[in-house]
This record gives structure tokens, C-alpha cells and sequence, in this order.
């Protein structure tokens, strides 16, 4: 079949194409009508003359195909903002392949102004129009973005099962699943996994499902999320800092320099990316917000708005989107987290905050088999459940640590959405899979 | 800290280096003793001399840092099979980072001769041998190839959930999740998701996890599997029968490009790729497999057998490790594939054979949505259950159709690995999660 990809268009000014794709919208001017055709490549404004005589004219959504003469716009109807913009394409023929119902909401602004419930509930119809789209091109150069990273830190790709035998991070907030005669979990992260790995291609990064089931609604929570992780073996803290650092630069570099222009359409700043990241304990984080704000803390975290105001900090007075927070209480990390040798009721563990909220978590890790088995016995874990974890550091662990971004939340903060959702192509959480789930 | 990688130790002979990794061997001969030392870049031999004392000798799996000078071996030492054959590591000192507990197999051989329970018993030890490790490092470059495959054909990656409200497939073999209150199901693959991505990207590409709940113990099957999918647009079959083939010869060749060395370790032919793979409608394939065995088969489908037969013929008769059969009976296939309008009985759909098993599998869909409601209905399928998915189909869907191919069983085709398990990091199956599950 013959295709020309509406990108390609304005060279072909005076020939004849062919071209497929959806209607974003129809403008009936009088005896002129326009359309705005999308493929996968870009738009082309369409014109059907009065001269034209077609059985049905399309309308919003209906997949095409349009034949006609590529033609140059006058020069006081250029649209310098359309890629096509100097073109527009004169129906000789038109083809109407599926015809859309009538749509429930007007898909042809430059936005899509809906409540969030609307948004999802139609999300099959929502995903197409151009601005949502485009936060899921955002999505895919945030994953292209970490693995270039990720393989420069020479790390290896590996896969690894949501299906476990046993909930890593502790807590309630697990999903069970019913798995042949025996109940099984879905993961909270592929934590184990990939410290195992680490004794094998000693840096391994993967891109991975993470379960989490929060009995709660939140603006930057799901109960299924996509995670990208790093983890390297014989490597210290400071060592691990300057890694999560260098990936979380690059990512948000690489989605700068590929979509500059989307960026804008969001009407993002660009992001302030200072080679030196700040880095604070936890514990100088609250004292500094102390002294800003007044407000006293002494919690074993940061809350959501200390979060921000230690971004409004760095900003101010580092430069910097970013800012990388340590040291956080040994209690409230996960059992694999190692304490600090110099005061083991801090670990050495870190977030990587960027503006305003956490994208990155991790720490170095305990790689000792004594001491691990130690502090799951204090907290109160059963070794019988970790028994292939266990087993990694009966044979030689060296030492090691890795970090975790959440895609959906770093997509959300690249671009400034209101909500997490928004960043996830089919959302889950309480109250969702895909249709809203009946009350019970 | 200071680290040199074993591949760099080659141009730096006559300097001190400190190399951090694993022992995977000693070898004590007299009073000199060798260390054959790994790290995520090489391997190299070290030598302990009896002028050199050590408080600890450190045995198999240790994870050590040595500092030492890098040696030019004698001549009739040199090993062309190494990278680094031409020297060897002179101690000067040796630390020993975490001790290994004494191994329950010899881990030293070039292959690792065990049993698949015991393989999958030691998991997290097993992985560390270089032979296994080299499984993964094809199967990173099998995902990788198929992205730029995916990517070259102007595909989008996606992110598709793995919970899902409907099981898509039909069939019991559907894990079942608690999902809150409710109950929820664990993808058999991402089919409908991937569909609604072409209404909005119009290409898209995707790695994701699949459940089957087969309550059968096979060589070829695993519970949790990954795959990595295409869903296009605008595409009709022959289109489509283009595609699927040009990824899979993609994926196969960019494997025997980058690790030519790894499949001559394996003992595997290099794969014959037929730039014309041959292309068989099921009957077809039957028919000269009768004609070759004298076996008589009406069967809706290829048996193992005869999928290794018709394999045997396409590389004696095409030169071609690769055969592409299409035209399965509709109602063997999944309810999505579109019937042929010549004969409804058969399907626009296809499988990929590769060296006697199918890698692929895929179709034509039905785009129309009254013929998908009435096909669902004939299935007995709750159209309510597919509430999202039939949305995409109100809208202008245009004809479209997609492939999805197993990472594993690609893995283990290209390596001619004897179980499906061998090809990934922690197989799941009826018997196993890690552990071996208990009887109940």
C-alpha cells in the first residue's frame, strides 16, 4: 500500500500522496471544510473544497484515508508552530476506514480540559488527543534517558519475577495472589532479586513492576507502578551518591534535550540541573526548614511539605532542582538498609528529591549474612521466607547498594502534572482498574 | 577508591593495579597458587607466590580486593581463549571482603554439570558461573535488539499494568488476585492494552509480564514469562507478516553479531537467516509434513513434533532456520484475531517457528466493532468485563494487527538451552517460587 507519513509532506510540495490516520478535528467554513489529520508522525491541515463531492464527510476520530495534492498555504496562512505548518494537503479522494461514534467531550482544543474521573473513564479516547499523548513520549525518553545511563555505568539488563514468596518491604500493604494450591504475593519491589543479581554481573539495572497496596488515595500514589533500578556491588555510600546522582541528571537531561518543545507546552521551567547536587542528612534538612519556615520537626521523615520547602531551598540558594537527602532513621527503612557504623540509628540510605518530591530512594545495603539475619530477627521476619536472599550472602557478598525511581512520579514532576495518574497510561489504585470498581 | 577492571589490565603491564571481584577458582600447585578472578569486565589469572604472605587464602566465591603488579606471562603460558591470556596478576596484597562458605558443587569447570532442581536450588549461587551468566548477557541483547527493531518500524514503548478486571485470553489458567476488596486478575498477556495504544500512538512496542496458570510441568513453559510485544496501525496482514519477520530476523542477527563467541560456547550452528523466510498456511504445513512422515494430521494445530518437522524441512528446502505459518482455524485462536474473509474458518494469524519451536505468535485483529461484540458473544465472553477495551473500538479503530514474542523461549532457541528455565533469572512454575513449594 502506498503511505506517505504526514512528516514527510512538506517536500513533496505539487505531488499527489496518500495518507493515513485519525481526525483530531473538523472546521466547516462555509463551502471549505478543514480537517486536522494526525498520524503517528505528526498533523497536516486537510482541505476539502466545494469542488469535491464525497458520499460522507468525516468526522472527530474517524481513521482515514485521504488522497490529494500537497500544496503550499499562502504566506498569510502559515503557522509557524505546525511542523506542517507551511503545507496544507487538497482532497482529491477520501476514505472513511472506521467511523467514530459521537465523541462525549471536544477531543479538538489544544487541550483536554476534564476532571480526572472523565480523563480515565474514557481513558481509550483520552490517550489520543496530542497534549496527553506527548506525556507518555515524555515517559518512554525518561526510560531511554536511565538505561543510557544505566548501561554507562556499565550495568546489565535483567528481568526479573513479580510473582514472591515473600513481602520484602514488610507492612500490610500487600497483594496476595492465588498461586496454584499456594498464596503468594505480588512484589513491593524486585529488591531481592536484584541484590542477587549483584553477585553475578555485580551492576545490574532493570525497568520492573512494583505493587503496593495503599488503603489510601493520594495525588502521587498507585497500587501498581513501573519502577527503573540501579543496583552495584563493591561500591561505598559516597560512591552510590555520585551514582543515583549522575542518573537522575541524566534523565531529566536527556527529556530536556529530546522535547524542548513539549516542555514548554507544559509550560515548565527549564530545569535548574547543578553538577553538584546538594546533599543533606535528614536531620541538617529539618534544621535548615527550622530556620526558614519556624515549623519544628523531629520526625524520623521528611512530610510532603518539608519536601518542598527543602526543594525551595535548594533552588534558592544551590541552583538546583535537585537535592539528595540521607541518613534517614534506621527504623523506618526497610530491614536492608545499613546502619551507619558511625551512629547506627541513622542508615545510609538516600532520596533524591526534585522539585518538591521524591523520584529516588535507596541505600547501601547490608551485605554481611550475620547482621542481616540479625536485624530480620528483630524485625520480627521469618529467614524461611528469604531463603534464596539469604543464600546470595553465604557466598561472598561484596558491598553494595542501588536506587529505585518511580517512571510515573519522575514523568509527573518532568512535567508538572497535577497527579500521578495522569502519567500512567492505565492507572490502578483503590478505586480503579480501568473502569471504577463497584463499592462493596 | 581505587579500582582497575580486569579488561584494562592488559595495557598496563609493569604497573601496580588493584583489582576488586570474585574468586571463581584456586589452584594450589605446590607452593604457588592461582586465582582465576572475575569482575563484571573479564577474567584474569592471579598468582599467588610463595614469597607473599597472606593471613587468609581466600577460596572459591570470596569476593576479595588484590593490588599487584601486572605481569607479561612466558610464551608457552600465554591463553588465546582469554582476553587477558597474555598476563597474569602478581600479588603484592589481598584482602579478603566476604568470606564464601565451602560450596556444595565445584563451581571452577567450564560448565556446570547439575541437575535442574539443584540448579534452581542454588539460584543465587548458580548465576555467578560464567556460562550461566553468559544465558543473561544473550538475553539482555535479545530485548535489545528487538527495541531497535521496535524502534526502526517507528514504534512507541509503553507501559502496560499487569493487574487487570478481565482475563483476556479465555480459559481458567488466570491467577487471581485480591485486589482490595475485590478480585482481580493477573494479565495473560497485554493484548487489550496494546490495542488501545495503537488508537493513540498508532505504533507501539512493549516489554511486559505475562501469567499462565498451566497446570503442567513442560520444557517450554513457565508460569510468569516476558514478552516483548508490537501492536501497529494502519497495517494489513501482509504488512504485518513483514513485520513480525524483519524483528524476528532483527533480534536473531543482532544476537549473533554482538556474542558470536557465546554461541560458539554453547555449541550452537550459527543460525541460517533467509532474507525470504518461507511462509506456510497451516494446511500447507500439514500437508508436507504428511508428505515427509507418512503421519496424517487433521489436528487444529502443530504438535511439537510437527513444528520440529516443519522446521527441518524450511532449513533442508529454504536454507532457513526461520518458517512462518499462518492461517490457524479461527477457533483455535484467541477471539481478537480476525477470520479470513476468503474462508472464516482459518484466521488472519501467525506463528513464528525459529529452529523447531514457535518464538512468535500474533494476527490480524478484528477492528470492527459490531464484529468483535458478536464474536465475544459466540465465545460466551461478558462484554461488560471488556469495557475499556471496546471503547478503543467506538472511536475509529483502523485495521491493525501485532506480535508478541516469549524472551525466554527466544533465549533458549537461540543458546539451544534444554528447559525453558535455564533462560531465566528465577523461573516460576507449579513447583516452584525460588523455593520448591511445599505439597499441600
Amino acid at each position: 500500500m502506498q503511505r506517505d507519513l504526514i512528516n514527510t509532506l512538506p517536500e513533496k510540495v505539487g505531488q499527489s500522496v496518500t495518507v493515513y490516520g485519525f481526525v483530531q478535528v473538523r472546521r466547516d467554513h462555509g463551502k471549505i471544510i478543514f480537517l486536522d489529520i494526525l498520524d503517528r508522525s505528526g498533523t497536516v491541515q486537510v482541505v476539502i473544497s466545494p469542488g469535491v463531492n464525497l458520499d460522507h464527510l468525516p468526522g472527530a476520530q474517524d481513521a482515514i484515508c485521504v488522497t490529494g495534492m500537497v500544496n503550499k498555504r499562502p504566506e498569510n496562512l502559515i503557522n509557524k508552530n505546525l511542523p506542517t505548518g507551511e503545507i496544507e494537503l487538497a482532497v482529491q479522494s477520501l476514505e472513511i476506514l472506521s467511523k467514530a461514534q459521537e465523541l462525549p467531550f471536544d477531543m479538538g482544543g489544544k487541550d483536554l480540559d476534564l476532571q480526572l474521573p472523565t480523563l480515565l473513564d474514557f481513558r481509550a479516547l483520552t490517550l489520543r488527543h496530542p497534549k496527553i499523548k506527548k506525556i507518555f513520549k515524555v515517559q518512554e525518553m525518561v526510560v531511554e534517558g536511565f538505561k543510557r545511563a544505566a548501561q554507562k555505568l556499565d550495568c546489565t539488563e535483567i528481568f526479573t519475577p513479580t510473582i514472591s514468596y515473600s513481602s520484602t518491604e514488610g507492612g500490610a500493604e500487600v497483594f496476595k495472589v492465588k498461586y496454584y494450591e499456594h498464596e503468594a504475593f505480588l512484589v513491593q519491589s524486585p529488591q531481592i532479586y536484584k541484590q542477587i543479581a549483584v553477585g553475578a554481573f555485580e551492576r545490574v539495572y532493570l525497568i520492573s513492576h512494583a505493587y503496593r497496596s495503599e488503603p489510601s488515595i493520594t495525588t502521587r500514589h498507585l497500587s501498581e507502578s513501573i519502577q527503573m533500578d540501579c543496583e552495584l556491588g563493591f561500591m561505598e555510600f559516597e560512591d552510590l551518591l555520585d551514582a543515583l546522582e549522575l542518573v537522575g541528571r541524566a534523565v531529566v537531561e536527556y527529556v530536556v534535550k529530546t522535547y524542548p518543545d513539549i516542555l514548554e507546552e507544559f509550560g515548565v521551567d527549564q530545569p535548574k540541573i547543578n553538577p553538584e547536587i546538594p546533599r543533606l542528612k535528614m536531620r541538617e534538612a529539618q534544621e535548615i526548614i527550622r530556620e526558614r519556615t519556624g515549623r519544628e520537626s523531629n520526625e524520623p521523615d521528611l512530610s510532603p511539605e518539608d519536601e518542598r520547602e527543602i526543594c525551595r531551598w535548594a533552588l534558592e540558594e544551590k541552583n538546583s532542582d535537585f537535592v539528595t537527602i540521607t541518613h534517614y532513621p534506621t527504623k523506618k527503612r526497610a530491614f536492608y538498609s545499613m546502619p551507619d557504623p558511625q551512629n547506627p540509628e541513622y542508615s545510609l540510605s538516600y532520596d533524591l528529591l526534585f522539585k518538591g518530591v521524591e523520584i529516588l530512594s535507596g541505600s547501601q545495603r547490608i551485605h554481611d549474612l550475620g547482621k542481616l539475619e540479625e536485624v530480620m530477627k528483630e524485625r520480627g521476619m521469618d529467614p524461611k521466607n528469604f531463603e534464596m536472599y539469604l543464600q546470595a550472602f553465604k557466598f561472598g557478598m561484596p558491598s553494595h547498594g542501588g536506587f529505585s525511581f518511580g517512571l510515573e512520579r519522575m514523568t509527573m514532576q518532568i512535567l508538572g502534572l497535577a497527579n500521578i495518574r495522569e502519567a500512567s497510561l492505565f492507572p490502578r489504585d483503590m478505586e480503579r482498574i480501568d473502569i471504577r470498581l463497584s463499592k462493596t
